[in-house]
């Protein structure tokens, strides 16, 4: 189903689990393969900040990546088919997003103004119609919403039915539920803070690696004057997960999640870090001295934050020349 | 075209300019129907804060209402359809919006949780599931959009053929522009705050007083811990305003917006305000201010909107007891 959509661009395929087994990539892909062993032997000690057995493990194919931008999709995801039974190319309208700016500061009621056949509307002041850099696009899910163990359990049988005909930008200040399902993000300005954590094995966490980043990464945009897109492209999600399972994996992060949302509601960068790099390194330490007393885990994930900058520099040096100024 | 959807409510007429001129209102309807010696006999000195010769009169209307849920229309829209052809009924869907809660203090991706098969999705905090009181529902319009006359000008032949299934609240800290043309609110709630200043008639602008009544409203939502939604439901704007005249009208207004704004992003109401009124009279005295430099208006503005409290504290005596709680 996605060949036609996948082909023309590189592929990165993190595989998670027993590097022992083998992944049949179909003909006709240019793509990279990595699994386990490729990952402890390109990062050595490093490797630690890399999840296994989770989806977090994909963040080693953003690290490794060398394309400006990237789309991370989920394995039980599929072509949508818009309202008018036409499939949806989900990379086209990602690159849309992300080749439109943002309108972080004032909130536009026509949705995305450089949309065609949209504009800014009365009221919108002049001084913002520029906008600024997108940094992510963020797409949603027909059929199985993105719910939570307990909501997946109170509403088995709720599909997503809803084509909402809409992009939009998250205003600075507002902190969003980012899913890892569809997600597309330029790599220049913001890669470096879309660590998806560590989760899975020998952690006390799984399900919470997009949500992780996506805190982070609000955070950031905000601070550095970068834009976030939520809304178009869907995509089909076919597969619920088991929410008994999920309910498992997700336990601690319902509960903690209540102390670290309000933590970066008010997180402050300073005016200092201008780059993701320097914002990302500042916000470990900020985890570990405001969120160290909820868990001893926010200790070891402020580490492997640290870690994470580090292979990233390590992999892509020519980046640190590079700035992204601060607003 | 709107006779089923508005005879079963009460009407509130304010005709504005001429008050000689007799305006002739079809059978069947339950209204009240107020000129301007009407207005002056009502409010006496303090009338001098209803505008003239300006959509901003409609205020009146909303100083003299006796009911909850206020909603308010231009003369220039009619009932828009909606996908399926059929007829939209905006005072339902507004009526929805109002009791449905809100939530300003985290973005859910699938648009409004409260909304027939839709939810928060994973990583919505539960602590904030329950949402606050919605005081504002914001519609919007098919056809003509509510375009500023420079936008006008460039696209005269622009229309909005997109139907955005979606509500949404406007997250808390971000501004936006409130139209009245479209406009429903709850008026226990923020009924003191909806004040469309003074415009047209001996005023150097015009066109801004919804945007005018949006920037308070929103900051004292936020202050207050109520809910702004915006989307659903659509109405038809038949009438494009010549966009010349209205660029003579709004030129003062887009020149001072690029400072009353970053007023508004910044503006703090004290604790201690915890009524509509209280915020309003405090916001008053900040914009005497902080706005009084920018031009002699504001510091009329700001004695017109004491005014306005005062006016609606003497037609409201009831109401100065009740409390909304600060957040």
């Amino acid at each position: 189903m996605w060949r036609p959509f996948f082909q023309p661009y590189h592929l990165i395929i993190v595989q998670d689990g027993d590097p022992r087994k083998t992944i049949t990539v179909p003909d006709g892909f240019d793509y990279e393969l990595y699994n386990r062993n490729d990952i402890n032997r390109i990062l050595g000690p490093k490797a630690a900040c890399i999840s296994f057995n989770d989806s977090a493990c994909r963040s080693f194919g953003y690290l490794v990546s060398k394309k400006k931008y990237v789309f991370t999709v989920d394995d039980d995801c599929f072509v949508a088919k818009g309202p008018s039974g036409k499939e949806i190319n989900a990379l086209e309208q990602h690159i849309k997003n992300l080749l439109s700016p943002s309108t972080p500061f004032f909130f536009n009621t026509l949705y995305d103004p450089y949309r065609e056949g949209a504009d800014f509307v009365r009221g919108y002041p002049f001084s913002l119609r520029e906008g600024v850099p997108t940094a992510v696009s963020h797409g949603l899910w027909l059929n199985i919403p993105d719910y939570d163990a307990p909501t997946q359990l109170v509403k088995p049988h709720e599909r997503n039915t809803r084509y909402v005909d809409a992009v939009m930008t998250v205003p600075k200040g507002a902190l969003f539920p980012m899913s890892g399902m569809n997600l597309a993000f330029n790599r220049e300005l913001i890669g470096p803070a879309m660590y998806f954590g560590l989760m899975g094995d020998g952690q006390p966490i799984r399900r919470y690696d997009d949500m992780w980043a996506g805190w982070c990464v609000k955070v950031i945009c905000d601070h550095l004057g970068l834009g976030v897109k939520t809304g178009l492209p869907y995509i089909w999600h076919s597969k619920a997960s088991n929410p008994l399972v999920n309910l498992k994996k997700e336990y601690h992060g319902i509960h903690w999640q209540e102390e670290v949302i309000p933590f970066f509601q008010v997180v402050s960068l300073p005016k200092k870090c201008t780059t993701p790099q320097e914002c990302y390194i500042e916000l470990s330490k900020q985890v570990k001295e405001k969120l160290g007393n909820v868990d001893a885990y926010f200790n070891k994930l402020a580490d492997a934050m640290v870690t994470w900058i580090e292979a990233w520099d390590e992999l892509n040096p020519s980046e640190k020349l590079s700035n992204v100024s601060a607003v």
